[in-house]
């Protein structure tokens, strides 16, 4: 199962619609605080995020619990600044995809130590960057493309299938 | 320049994000009406919409219209409905990828006359399908990568690149 983390989110929407990814993707989410909004109750119902229980979803106190927690974590990182794109490597099937804050991308204390597995979206010129949102889609289902949508059992799902 | 085509598209949000996505990987958007929003100063600069200017977007009274003046278009037709996924076509350097409105997708007798042409991304189960935006993501940056993302000019774009 393929893992996305997002390191401290700010905007509850992205975060909400990463999740609606995950869940159609049948991946797992992980959030490292702060986070820039609370997850309750009330904020899920109004956000419409009624498929948040179906969710796998870890919450984390900080970068340094994440780590411990997911000591065996090979983890991709995705930022503006990386020199290889995200379709040049090989995403494991358990691999971790991790994103940064939407103003301010993934720290350089963290990306320092993870240059070799750092992957950027080709993107064109000096505009502002990807939605966080549409980033990870693009990421996730690369991952998932690489390995045959695997996880997603699609064999069983294809029988379903008919034109109308 | 690969082309992304809404048609009848009901949310401003999604629709602001999928400009924003078409202006970040060069390609063209198609707005077909009706739409479930106006497309007017205010509304753009409520939306944060200020890269809108530098989308090269074109708006058609229809299906019809559409057709009529793109009559060359090979155009792959985004559905849940599709046999074959997304990731299993091939598509051309100047194709068209066209995605239905977010409560109903596009019409069956449209789809009926692009059976070959259909695509589908893979999603587990009973679920609510990805949010549009995220769709669109998804595919384009597949068509993207098929033709290693040369619209974007990414050889002068990289050297610029350097670890700070």
């Amino acid at each position: 199962m393929i893992n996305i983390v997002l390191h401290e989110p700010e905007m509850p929407a992205n975060t909400g619609n990463i999740g609606r990814t995950c869940v159609a993707a049948g991946a797992r989410l992980h959030l490292i605080e702060p986070l820039g909004f609370n997850i309750n109750e009330k904020m899920l119902k109004r956000a419409g995020l009624d498929y948040w229980d179906k969710l796998d979803v870890t919450i984390y106190d900080n970068y340094e619990d994440f780590i411990l927690k997911n000591p065996e974590a090979k983890i991709y990182m995705a930022t503006t600044k990386a020199p290889q794109t995200y379709a040049e490597v090989h995403y494991e099937p358990n691999c971790y995809i991790m994103f940064g804050k939407e103003s301010a991308g993934i720290p350089e204390n963290i990306l320092v130590d993870h240059q070799d597995t750092s992957i950027r979206i080709p993107m064109i010129g000096d505009i502002r960057s990807l939605n966080l949102s549409n980033s990870v889609a693009i990421v996730l289902y690369e991952a998932l493309r690489q390995n045959n949508f695997d996880q997603m059992n699609l064999e069983g799902h294809l029988r379903n299938y008919e034109w109308r």
